[in-house]
Protein backbone atom coordinates (compact mmCIF):
# COMPACT_ATOMS: atom_id res chain seq x y z
CA UNK A 1 0.00 0.00 0.00
CA UNK A 2 0.86 3.43 -0.66
CA UNK A 3 2.37 6.12 1.70
CA UNK A 4 1.00 9.47 2.48
CA UNK A 5 3.92 10.95 1.90
CA UNK A 6 3.86 9.46 -2.07
CA UNK A 7 1.00 11.41 -2.19
CA UNK A 8 0.93 15.43 -3.07
CA UNK A 9 -1.09 17.98 -3.37
CA UNK A 10 -0.48 19.93 -6.60
CA UNK A 11 -2.53 23.81 -6.13
CA UNK A 12 -2.58 26.09 -9.68
CA UNK A 13 -2.13 28.84 -9.77
CA UNK A 14 -4.05 29.84 -6.40
CA UNK A 15 -5.25 33.47 -6.58
CA UNK A 16 -6.44 33.85 -2.59
CA UNK A 17 -3.85 33.02 -0.64
CA UNK A 18 -6.33 32.27 2.54
CA UNK A 19 -6.99 29.23 0.46
CA UNK A 20 -3.29 28.16 0.37
CA UNK A 21 -3.37 28.00 3.97
CA UNK A 22 -6.96 26.15 4.06
CA UNK A 23 -5.43 23.72 2.08
CA UNK A 24 -2.48 22.69 4.15
CA UNK A 25 -4.60 23.00 7.38
CA UNK A 26 -7.25 20.47 5.48
CA UNK A 27 -4.09 18.50 4.13
CA UNK A 28 -2.78 17.70 7.49
CA UNK A 29 -6.10 17.14 9.09
CA UNK A 30 -5.82 14.01 6.96
CA UNK A 31 -2.71 12.89 7.52
CA UNK A 32 -0.80 14.47 4.95
CA UNK A 33 1.64 16.42 4.60
CA UNK A 34 3.20 17.35 0.75
CA UNK A 35 1.55 20.53 -1.13
CA UNK A 36 3.53 22.00 -4.46
CA UNK A 37 2.33 25.66 -5.45
CA UNK A 38 2.36 26.28 -9.49
CA UNK A 39 2.34 30.15 -9.61
CA UNK A 40 0.29 31.28 -6.72
CA UNK A 41 -0.81 34.64 -6.90
CA UNK A 42 -0.27 36.27 -3.65
CA UNK A 43 2.64 34.29 -1.77
CA UNK A 44 4.20 33.87 0.90
CA UNK A 45 1.32 35.54 2.76
CA UNK A 46 -0.11 36.46 6.43
CA UNK A 47 -3.28 35.27 5.05
CA UNK A 48 -2.23 31.64 4.62
CA UNK A 49 -0.61 31.29 7.75
CA UNK A 50 -3.39 32.81 9.96
CA UNK A 51 -5.85 30.23 8.09
CA UNK A 52 -2.88 27.86 7.71
CA UNK A 53 -3.23 27.30 11.94
CA UNK A 54 -1.53 24.45 13.18
CA UNK A 55 -0.81 23.47 9.86
CA UNK A 56 2.12 26.02 9.13
CA UNK A 57 4.98 23.12 9.06
CA UNK A 58 3.18 21.86 5.88
CA UNK A 59 2.80 25.65 4.02
CA UNK A 60 6.77 25.93 5.52
CA UNK A 61 7.65 22.57 3.27
CA UNK A 62 5.47 23.64 0.49
CA UNK A 63 7.24 23.68 -2.91
CA UNK A 64 6.99 26.69 -5.14
CA UNK A 65 7.38 26.02 -8.77
CA UNK A 66 7.09 27.95 -11.95
CA UNK A 67 5.32 25.58 -13.99
CA UNK A 68 2.95 22.03 -13.58
CA UNK A 69 5.81 19.94 -15.20
CA UNK A 70 8.24 21.04 -12.15
CA UNK A 71 5.16 20.12 -9.61
CA UNK A 72 4.89 16.95 -11.16
CA UNK A 73 8.32 15.77 -11.92
CA UNK A 74 9.07 12.18 -10.33
CA UNK A 75 5.60 11.59 -10.27
CA UNK A 76 4.41 8.13 -11.75
CA UNK A 77 -0.19 8.75 -11.31
CA UNK A 78 -1.26 12.14 -11.79
CA UNK A 79 -5.32 12.93 -11.69
CA UNK A 80 -6.42 16.12 -12.38
CA UNK A 81 -10.09 17.48 -10.28
CA UNK A 82 -12.49 19.17 -12.89
CA UNK A 83 -15.73 19.71 -13.28
CA UNK A 84 -15.04 20.27 -16.87
CA UNK A 85 -13.25 18.86 -19.63
CA UNK A 86 -14.45 20.59 -22.76
CA UNK A 87 -13.02 18.75 -25.80
CA UNK A 88 -13.08 14.44 -25.49
CA UNK A 89 -13.90 12.21 -22.80
CA UNK A 90 -10.91 11.32 -20.06
CA UNK A 91 -11.38 8.34 -17.64
CA UNK A 92 -13.60 9.94 -14.58
CA UNK A 93 -13.88 8.78 -11.05
CA UNK A 94 -15.44 9.29 -7.92
CA UNK A 95 -12.90 10.60 -5.23
CA UNK A 96 -13.95 7.40 -3.53
CA UNK A 97 -13.39 5.34 -6.28
CA UNK A 98 -9.70 6.58 -7.41
CA UNK A 99 -9.68 6.24 -3.46
CA UNK A 100 -10.48 2.66 -3.67
CA UNK A 101 -7.76 2.23 -6.85
CA UNK A 102 -4.83 3.38 -4.80
CA UNK A 103 -5.17 0.61 -2.30
CA UNK A 104 -3.60 -1.83 -5.58
CA UNK A 105 -0.92 1.15 -6.15
CA UNK A 106 2.54 0.00 -5.91
CA UNK A 107 3.98 0.56 -3.04
CA UNK A 108 6.90 3.18 -4.55
CA UNK A 109 4.57 5.08 -6.82
CA UNK A 110 4.27 8.49 -6.43
CA UNK A 111 0.72 10.45 -6.92
CA UNK A 112 0.05 13.80 -7.61
CA UNK A 113 -3.69 15.07 -7.26
CA UNK A 114 -3.73 18.41 -9.26
CA UNK A 115 -6.24 21.40 -8.27
CA UNK A 116 -7.09 23.94 -10.57
CA UNK A 117 -7.94 27.89 -10.41
CA UNK A 118 -10.20 29.00 -8.03
CA UNK A 119 -12.55 30.61 -11.13
CA UNK A 120 -11.88 28.82 -14.06
CA UNK A 121 -10.21 25.75 -12.87
CA UNK A 122 -7.55 23.55 -14.58
CA UNK A 123 -7.34 24.33 -18.75
CA UNK A 124 -7.93 21.84 -21.02
CA UNK A 125 -4.09 21.75 -21.77
CA UNK A 126 -3.52 21.02 -18.02
CA UNK A 127 -6.32 18.07 -17.82
CA UNK A 128 -4.91 16.07 -20.59
CA UNK A 129 -1.87 16.00 -18.28
CA UNK A 130 -3.64 13.38 -16.14
CA UNK A 131 -3.94 9.94 -16.38
CA UNK A 132 -7.45 10.47 -15.12
CA UNK A 133 -9.98 12.61 -13.65
CA UNK A 134 -11.30 12.97 -10.30
CA UNK A 135 -15.10 14.81 -10.41
CA UNK A 136 -16.85 15.14 -6.50
CA UNK A 137 -20.49 14.50 -7.21
CA UNK A 138 -21.92 17.60 -6.30
CA UNK A 139 -24.91 19.32 -6.49
CA UNK A 140 -25.82 19.85 -10.30
CA UNK A 141 -27.35 23.09 -9.60
CA UNK A 142 -24.69 24.29 -7.46
CA UNK A 143 -21.28 22.88 -7.73
CA UNK A 144 -18.29 24.51 -7.22
CA UNK A 145 -16.71 23.45 -4.10
CA UNK A 146 -14.31 25.74 -2.54
CA UNK A 147 -10.60 24.68 -3.72
CA UNK A 148 -10.04 23.73 -0.01
CA UNK A 149 -13.23 21.78 0.49
CA UNK A 150 -12.34 20.08 -2.43
CA UNK A 151 -9.07 19.34 -1.20
CA UNK A 152 -10.41 18.36 2.47
CA UNK A 153 -12.84 15.46 0.77
CA UNK A 154 -10.45 13.93 -1.81
CA UNK A 155 -7.62 13.58 1.24
CA UNK A 156 -10.52 12.31 3.41
CA UNK A 157 -11.57 9.46 1.17
CA UNK A 158 -8.13 8.71 0.63
CA UNK A 159 -7.40 8.65 4.57
CA UNK A 160 -10.35 6.42 4.92
CA UNK A 161 -8.52 3.96 2.30
CA UNK A 162 -5.41 4.37 4.01
CA UNK A 163 -6.77 3.38 7.59
CA UNK A 164 -9.15 0.12 6.18
CA UNK A 165 -5.78 -0.76 4.67
CA UNK A 166 -3.70 -0.72 7.64
CA UNK A 167 -6.53 -2.57 9.55
CA UNK A 168 -6.34 -5.16 7.00
CA UNK A 169 -2.66 -5.63 7.27
CA UNK A 170 -3.30 -6.80 10.79
CA UNK A 171 -4.67 -9.59 8.79
CA UNK A 172 -1.79 -9.63 6.83
CA UNK A 173 0.12 -12.88 8.78
CA UNK A 174 -3.11 -15.05 8.10
CA UNK A 175 -2.00 -16.08 4.33
CA UNK A 176 -5.97 -17.12 3.73
CA UNK A 177 -7.20 -13.13 3.88
CA UNK A 178 -4.27 -11.98 1.72
CA UNK A 179 -6.34 -11.06 -2.02
CA UNK A 180 -4.55 -11.93 -4.91
CA UNK A 181 -2.45 -9.26 -5.86
CA UNK A 182 -0.17 -8.25 -9.35
CA UNK A 183 2.96 -8.55 -8.96
CA UNK A 184 4.63 -6.37 -11.84
CA UNK A 185 8.32 -7.21 -13.21
CA UNK A 186 9.29 -3.44 -14.38
CA UNK A 187 8.77 -0.13 -12.44
CA UNK A 188 6.32 2.34 -14.01
CA UNK A 189 7.90 5.45 -16.36
CA UNK A 190 7.98 8.74 -14.41
CA UNK A 191 5.59 11.75 -15.80
CA UNK A 192 8.30 13.58 -17.15
CA UNK A 193 9.91 10.35 -19.35
CA UNK A 194 6.05 9.85 -20.10
CA UNK A 195 6.38 13.61 -21.72
CA UNK A 196 9.46 12.83 -23.60
CA UNK A 197 7.74 9.59 -24.71
CA UNK A 198 4.38 11.78 -25.82
CA UNK A 199 7.49 13.98 -27.77
CA UNK A 200 8.57 11.24 -29.27
CA UNK A 201 5.69 9.96 -30.63
CA UNK A 202 4.46 13.11 -31.78
CA UNK A 203 7.36 13.88 -34.00
CA UNK A 204 7.16 10.52 -35.70
CA UNK A 205 3.84 10.58 -36.91
CA UNK A 206 4.50 14.25 -38.41
CA UNK A 207 7.44 12.32 -39.75
CA UNK A 208 5.36 9.69 -41.05
CA UNK A 209 3.19 12.43 -42.58
CA UNK A 210 0.21 11.09 -40.60
CA UNK A 211 -1.26 14.52 -39.50
CA UNK A 212 -1.29 17.58 -40.83
CA UNK A 213 0.50 19.81 -38.11
CA UNK A 214 -1.90 22.90 -38.78
CA UNK A 215 -4.80 20.98 -38.04
CA UNK A 216 -4.31 18.05 -35.36
CA UNK A 217 -7.53 17.95 -34.62
CA UNK A 218 -7.75 15.48 -32.17
CA UNK A 219 -5.99 12.73 -33.28
CA UNK A 220 -2.46 13.79 -30.89
CA UNK A 221 -5.05 14.25 -27.69
CA UNK A 222 -6.83 10.90 -28.41
CA UNK A 223 -3.44 9.05 -28.78
CA UNK A 224 -2.10 10.94 -25.63
CA UNK A 225 -5.46 9.73 -23.43
CA UNK A 226 -4.80 5.97 -24.74
CA UNK A 227 -1.18 5.68 -23.68
CA UNK A 228 -2.14 7.77 -20.56
CA UNK A 229 -4.68 5.79 -19.18
CA UNK A 230 -2.56 2.79 -19.62
CA UNK A 231 -0.14 3.26 -17.16
CA UNK A 232 2.83 2.13 -19.03
CA UNK A 233 6.09 0.54 -17.59
CA UNK A 234 9.37 1.15 -18.40
CA UNK A 235 9.97 -2.08 -20.63
CA UNK A 236 6.94 -0.95 -22.10
CA UNK A 237 7.95 2.90 -23.12
CA UNK A 238 11.09 1.30 -24.16
CA UNK A 239 9.44 -1.13 -26.33
CA UNK A 240 7.19 1.72 -27.89
CA UNK A 241 10.24 3.91 -27.95
CA UNK A 242 11.91 1.29 -30.10
CA UNK A 243 9.63 0.45 -32.68
CA UNK A 244 9.30 4.33 -33.02
CA UNK A 245 13.03 4.85 -33.17
CA UNK A 246 12.58 2.20 -35.81
CA UNK A 247 10.15 3.71 -38.33
CA UNK A 248 12.01 6.52 -38.37
CA UNK A 249 14.95 5.23 -39.24
CA UNK A 250 12.97 3.74 -42.22
CA UNK A 251 11.07 6.65 -43.79
CA UNK A 252 14.93 9.01 -43.18
CA UNK A 253 13.52 11.98 -42.71
CA UNK A 254 15.79 14.16 -44.24
CA UNK A 255 14.09 18.36 -44.08
CA UNK A 256 13.81 18.23 -40.35
CA UNK A 257 15.81 16.92 -37.68
CA UNK A 258 13.99 15.04 -35.05
CA UNK A 259 13.29 16.71 -31.33
CA UNK A 260 13.47 13.41 -30.03
CA UNK A 261 16.86 12.40 -30.82
CA UNK A 262 18.10 11.17 -27.67
CA UNK A 263 19.56 7.92 -27.63
CA UNK A 264 17.15 4.83 -27.23
CA UNK A 265 17.27 1.61 -26.95
CA UNK A 266 15.35 -0.53 -28.74
CA UNK A 267 12.53 -2.94 -26.81
CA UNK A 268 14.36 -6.18 -28.45
CA UNK A 269 17.28 -5.36 -26.40
CA UNK A 270 15.52 -4.65 -23.53
CA UNK A 271 12.44 -6.82 -22.88
CA UNK A 272 13.22 -10.13 -21.81
CA UNK B 1 -35.46 7.20 2.61
CA UNK B 2 -34.65 10.88 4.48
CA UNK B 3 -34.61 13.79 2.09
CA UNK B 4 -32.16 16.47 2.01
CA UNK B 5 -34.47 18.87 2.99
CA UNK B 6 -35.10 17.13 6.43
CA UNK B 7 -31.52 17.64 7.12
CA UNK B 8 -30.65 20.63 9.52
CA UNK B 9 -27.05 22.21 10.23
CA UNK B 10 -26.47 24.08 13.48
CA UNK B 11 -23.70 26.17 13.80
CA UNK B 12 -23.26 26.90 17.80
CA UNK B 13 -21.66 30.13 18.53
CA UNK B 14 -19.43 30.94 15.61
CA UNK B 15 -17.06 33.89 16.42
CA UNK B 16 -15.81 33.99 12.82
CA UNK B 17 -18.27 34.72 10.16
CA UNK B 18 -16.09 33.60 7.08
CA UNK B 19 -17.00 30.30 8.34
CA UNK B 20 -20.30 30.41 8.39
CA UNK B 21 -20.33 31.59 4.62
CA UNK B 22 -18.04 29.03 4.06
CA UNK B 23 -20.48 26.55 5.46
CA UNK B 24 -23.22 27.57 3.76
CA UNK B 25 -21.36 26.98 0.48
CA UNK B 26 -20.66 23.49 1.73
CA UNK B 27 -24.13 22.58 2.37
CA UNK B 28 -25.04 24.09 -0.82
CA UNK B 29 -22.63 21.98 -2.91
CA UNK B 30 -23.54 18.63 -1.12
CA UNK B 31 -26.84 19.35 -2.10
CA UNK B 32 -28.69 20.62 1.63
CA UNK B 33 -30.07 23.82 2.56
CA UNK B 34 -31.12 24.59 5.73
CA UNK B 35 -28.75 26.05 8.12
CA UNK B 36 -29.43 27.48 12.15
CA UNK B 37 -26.82 29.39 13.73
CA UNK B 38 -26.99 29.93 17.47
CA UNK B 39 -25.91 33.06 18.67
CA UNK B 40 -23.45 33.84 16.11
CA UNK B 41 -20.51 36.21 17.27
CA UNK B 42 -20.54 38.86 13.89
CA UNK B 43 -23.72 38.21 11.98
CA UNK B 44 -24.99 39.12 9.38
CA UNK B 45 -22.22 40.01 8.02
CA UNK B 46 -20.07 40.89 4.37
CA UNK B 47 -16.88 38.23 5.13
CA UNK B 48 -20.12 35.64 5.47
CA UNK B 49 -21.41 36.53 2.18
CA UNK B 50 -18.15 36.90 0.30
CA UNK B 51 -17.41 33.28 1.44
CA UNK B 52 -20.78 31.61 0.58
CA UNK B 53 -20.17 32.75 -2.98
CA UNK B 54 -23.00 31.38 -4.86
CA UNK B 55 -24.67 29.89 -2.37
CA UNK B 56 -26.29 33.58 -0.39
CA UNK B 57 -29.54 31.70 -1.03
CA UNK B 58 -28.80 29.36 2.18
CA UNK B 59 -27.34 32.52 3.83
CA UNK B 60 -30.45 34.18 3.75
CA UNK B 61 -32.51 31.77 4.40
CA UNK B 62 -30.22 30.65 7.99
CA UNK B 63 -32.22 30.65 11.25
CA UNK B 64 -30.69 32.24 14.02
CA UNK B 65 -31.25 31.47 17.02
CA UNK B 66 -30.53 32.51 20.96
CA UNK B 67 -30.43 29.12 21.99
CA UNK B 68 -29.68 25.47 21.25
CA UNK B 69 -33.07 24.04 21.67
CA UNK B 70 -34.63 26.71 19.70
CA UNK B 71 -32.70 25.09 16.90
CA UNK B 72 -33.44 21.69 17.58
CA UNK B 73 -36.94 22.09 17.85
CA UNK B 74 -38.53 19.33 16.11
CA UNK B 75 -35.64 17.03 15.55
CA UNK B 76 -36.31 13.34 15.92
CA UNK B 77 -32.57 12.52 15.74
CA UNK B 78 -29.78 14.90 17.12
CA UNK B 79 -25.97 14.18 16.56
CA UNK B 80 -23.11 16.19 17.60
CA UNK B 81 -19.78 16.32 16.08
CA UNK B 82 -16.79 16.84 18.65
CA UNK B 83 -13.33 15.34 19.14
CA UNK B 84 -13.91 15.97 23.09
CA UNK B 85 -16.26 14.84 25.23
CA UNK B 86 -14.61 14.88 28.77
CA UNK B 87 -17.44 12.92 31.19
CA UNK B 88 -18.90 9.52 30.38
CA UNK B 89 -18.23 7.23 26.89
CA UNK B 90 -21.18 8.50 24.48
CA UNK B 91 -22.31 6.61 21.26
CA UNK B 92 -19.50 7.63 18.53
CA UNK B 93 -19.20 6.69 14.82
CA UNK B 94 -17.66 7.98 11.93
CA UNK B 95 -19.18 9.85 9.51
CA UNK B 96 -19.49 6.88 7.11
CA UNK B 97 -20.95 5.51 9.64
CA UNK B 98 -23.44 8.17 10.89
CA UNK B 99 -24.47 8.47 6.73
CA UNK B 100 -25.46 4.68 7.12
CA UNK B 101 -27.38 4.97 9.62
CA UNK B 102 -29.85 7.76 7.85
CA UNK B 103 -30.45 4.69 5.23
CA UNK B 104 -32.38 2.83 7.49
CA UNK B 105 -34.18 6.31 9.50
CA UNK B 106 -37.79 6.76 8.81
CA UNK B 107 -38.71 9.28 6.02
CA UNK B 108 -40.20 12.02 7.35
CA UNK B 109 -37.81 12.13 10.31
CA UNK B 110 -36.15 15.21 10.93
CA UNK B 111 -32.12 15.13 11.92
CA UNK B 112 -30.04 17.69 13.45
CA UNK B 113 -26.40 17.62 12.77
CA UNK B 114 -24.50 20.08 15.63
CA UNK B 115 -21.40 22.11 15.44
CA UNK B 116 -19.48 23.70 17.89
CA UNK B 117 -17.22 26.86 18.66
CA UNK B 118 -14.04 27.42 15.98
CA UNK B 119 -11.64 27.05 19.49
CA UNK B 120 -13.72 24.85 21.84
CA UNK B 121 -15.97 22.70 19.89
CA UNK B 122 -19.16 21.70 22.25
CA UNK B 123 -19.71 21.77 26.02
CA UNK B 124 -20.14 19.01 28.02
CA UNK B 125 -23.97 19.82 28.19
CA UNK B 126 -24.24 20.50 24.78
CA UNK B 127 -22.77 17.23 24.10
CA UNK B 128 -25.36 15.56 26.51
CA UNK B 129 -28.39 17.15 24.08
CA UNK B 130 -27.04 14.53 21.13
CA UNK B 131 -28.61 10.95 20.76
CA UNK B 132 -25.26 10.12 19.45
CA UNK B 133 -21.52 11.71 18.65
CA UNK B 134 -19.89 11.94 15.24
CA UNK B 135 -16.18 11.81 15.39
CA UNK B 136 -13.99 12.83 11.96
CA UNK B 137 -11.11 10.02 12.01
CA UNK B 138 -8.32 12.78 11.14
CA UNK B 139 -4.43 12.62 11.88
CA UNK B 140 -3.84 12.21 15.67
CA UNK B 141 -0.97 14.59 15.57
CA UNK B 142 -3.71 17.19 14.00
CA UNK B 143 -6.87 16.69 14.19
CA UNK B 144 -8.71 19.92 14.21
CA UNK B 145 -10.24 20.38 11.03
CA UNK B 146 -11.53 23.87 10.16
CA UNK B 147 -15.54 23.96 11.00
CA UNK B 148 -16.84 24.63 7.64
CA UNK B 149 -14.39 22.17 6.57
CA UNK B 150 -15.88 19.34 8.57
CA UNK B 151 -19.65 20.38 7.75
CA UNK B 152 -18.08 19.87 4.07
CA UNK B 153 -17.02 16.05 4.64
CA UNK B 154 -20.36 15.03 6.84
CA UNK B 155 -22.65 16.15 3.87
CA UNK B 156 -20.51 15.03 1.51
CA UNK B 157 -20.76 11.32 3.26
CA UNK B 158 -24.58 12.31 3.69
CA UNK B 159 -25.08 13.16 -0.01
CA UNK B 160 -22.85 9.83 -1.24
CA UNK B 161 -25.38 7.55 0.92
CA UNK B 162 -28.56 9.70 -0.38
CA UNK B 163 -27.19 8.95 -4.00
CA UNK B 164 -26.88 5.36 -3.54
CA UNK B 165 -29.99 5.07 -1.65
CA UNK B 166 -31.40 6.69 -4.56
CA UNK B 167 -29.85 4.79 -7.51
CA UNK B 168 -30.59 1.50 -5.57
CA UNK B 169 -34.48 2.85 -5.46
CA UNK B 170 -34.15 2.90 -9.55
CA UNK B 171 -34.96 6.76 -9.00
CA UNK B 172 -32.83 7.34 -12.34
CA UNK B 173 -35.35 9.90 -13.03
CA UNK B 174 -33.89 12.18 -11.04
CA UNK B 175 -30.45 13.55 -13.01
CA UNK B 176 -30.15 15.25 -10.03
CA UNK B 177 -28.96 11.93 -7.75
CA UNK B 178 -27.04 9.88 -10.47
CA UNK B 179 -23.11 10.07 -9.72
CA UNK B 180 -20.74 11.32 -12.39
CA UNK B 181 -20.01 8.84 -14.36
CA UNK B 182 -17.55 8.87 -17.92
CA UNK B 183 -19.21 9.17 -20.75
CA UNK B 184 -17.59 8.06 -23.67
CA UNK B 185 -17.96 8.92 -27.50
CA UNK B 186 -16.87 5.66 -28.85
CA UNK B 187 -17.68 2.05 -28.24
CA UNK B 188 -15.50 -0.29 -27.35
CA UNK B 189 -13.83 -2.49 -29.56
CA UNK B 190 -14.79 -6.23 -29.65
CA UNK B 191 -12.61 -9.44 -28.55
CA UNK B 192 -12.62 -10.60 -32.74
CA UNK B 193 -11.53 -6.44 -33.81
CA UNK B 194 -9.35 -6.50 -30.93
CA UNK B 195 -7.53 -9.70 -32.33
CA UNK B 196 -7.47 -8.01 -36.29
CA UNK B 197 -5.62 -5.19 -34.56
CA UNK B 198 -2.84 -7.22 -33.30
CA UNK B 199 -2.74 -8.72 -36.36
CA UNK B 200 -1.74 -5.91 -38.00
CA UNK B 201 0.64 -4.67 -35.31
CA UNK B 202 2.75 -7.71 -35.52
CA UNK B 203 2.55 -7.98 -39.50
CA UNK B 204 3.87 -4.26 -39.09
CA UNK B 205 6.47 -4.91 -36.75
CA UNK B 206 7.61 -7.84 -38.67
CA UNK B 207 7.34 -5.68 -41.77
CA UNK B 208 9.87 -2.68 -40.29
CA UNK B 209 11.75 -6.07 -39.13
CA UNK B 210 11.75 -4.99 -34.83
CA UNK B 211 11.69 -8.42 -34.03
CA UNK B 212 13.11 -11.77 -35.21
CA UNK B 213 9.98 -13.49 -35.84
CA UNK B 214 12.11 -16.67 -34.98
CA UNK B 215 12.87 -15.35 -31.99
CA UNK B 216 9.99 -12.72 -30.97
CA UNK B 217 11.17 -13.32 -27.10
CA UNK B 218 8.27 -11.99 -25.33
CA UNK B 219 8.34 -8.33 -27.34
CA UNK B 220 4.59 -9.34 -28.54
CA UNK B 221 2.99 -10.68 -25.34
CA UNK B 222 4.40 -7.33 -23.93
CA UNK B 223 2.76 -4.81 -26.61
CA UNK B 224 -0.22 -7.21 -26.18
CA UNK B 225 -0.58 -7.00 -22.91
CA UNK B 226 -0.34 -3.22 -22.80
CA UNK B 227 -3.23 -2.99 -25.08
CA UNK B 228 -5.60 -5.46 -23.68
CA UNK B 229 -5.54 -3.26 -20.68
CA UNK B 230 -6.17 0.11 -21.72
CA UNK B 231 -9.45 -1.39 -23.63
CA UNK B 232 -9.24 0.58 -26.90
CA UNK B 233 -12.35 2.24 -28.42
CA UNK B 234 -13.23 1.91 -31.94
CA UNK B 235 -12.14 5.77 -32.86
CA UNK B 236 -8.58 4.71 -31.06
CA UNK B 237 -8.51 1.88 -32.75
CA UNK B 238 -8.90 3.01 -36.05
CA UNK B 239 -6.04 5.99 -35.58
CA UNK B 240 -3.51 2.84 -33.99
CA UNK B 241 -4.61 1.07 -37.81
CA UNK B 242 -3.94 3.98 -39.54
CA UNK B 243 -0.73 4.99 -38.10
CA UNK B 244 0.42 1.04 -38.82
CA UNK B 245 -1.20 1.21 -42.32
CA UNK B 246 0.49 4.52 -42.75
CA UNK B 247 3.93 3.07 -41.82
CA UNK B 248 3.20 -0.11 -44.42
CA UNK B 249 2.92 2.29 -46.79
CA UNK B 250 5.98 3.92 -46.22
CA UNK B 251 8.37 1.17 -45.60
CA UNK B 252 7.02 -0.44 -48.83
CA UNK B 253 7.48 -4.18 -48.54
CA UNK B 254 7.67 -6.11 -51.26
CA UNK B 255 8.80 -9.46 -50.40
CA UNK B 256 6.07 -10.90 -48.49
CA UNK B 257 2.54 -9.88 -48.85
CA UNK B 258 1.02 -8.25 -45.64
CA UNK B 259 -1.20 -10.78 -43.85
CA UNK B 260 -3.54 -8.30 -42.60
CA UNK B 261 -4.15 -6.16 -45.90
CA UNK B 262 -7.99 -5.44 -45.52
CA UNK B 263 -9.35 -1.91 -45.82
CA UNK B 264 -8.14 0.24 -43.14
CA UNK B 265 -9.27 4.06 -42.74
CA UNK B 266 -7.09 6.05 -41.63
CA UNK B 267 -7.45 7.81 -38.05
CA UNK B 268 -7.53 11.42 -40.00
CA UNK B 269 -10.47 10.79 -41.46
CA UNK B 270 -12.18 9.46 -38.09
CA UNK B 271 -11.38 10.79 -35.37
CA UNK B 272 -13.15 14.14 -35.07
Amino acid sequence: MISPDNIRIVMINTSDSGNIGAAARAIKTMGFSRLYLVEPQDYPSGKATARASGAADVLHKAVVTGTLDEALEGSHLVVGTSARMRSIPWPVMTPREFAGMLTSERDESEVAIVFGREDSGMTNDELRRCHYHVSIPSNPEYGVLNVASAIQLICYDLRMVLIEAASAAENAEKPEMVLSRTEWDAPLVSSEDMERFFQHLEQTLLDIRFYDPNNPRQILTRIRRLFSRTRLDQLEMNLMRGVLARVQQLVKVDDTPSSSGEQVETGEKNAR
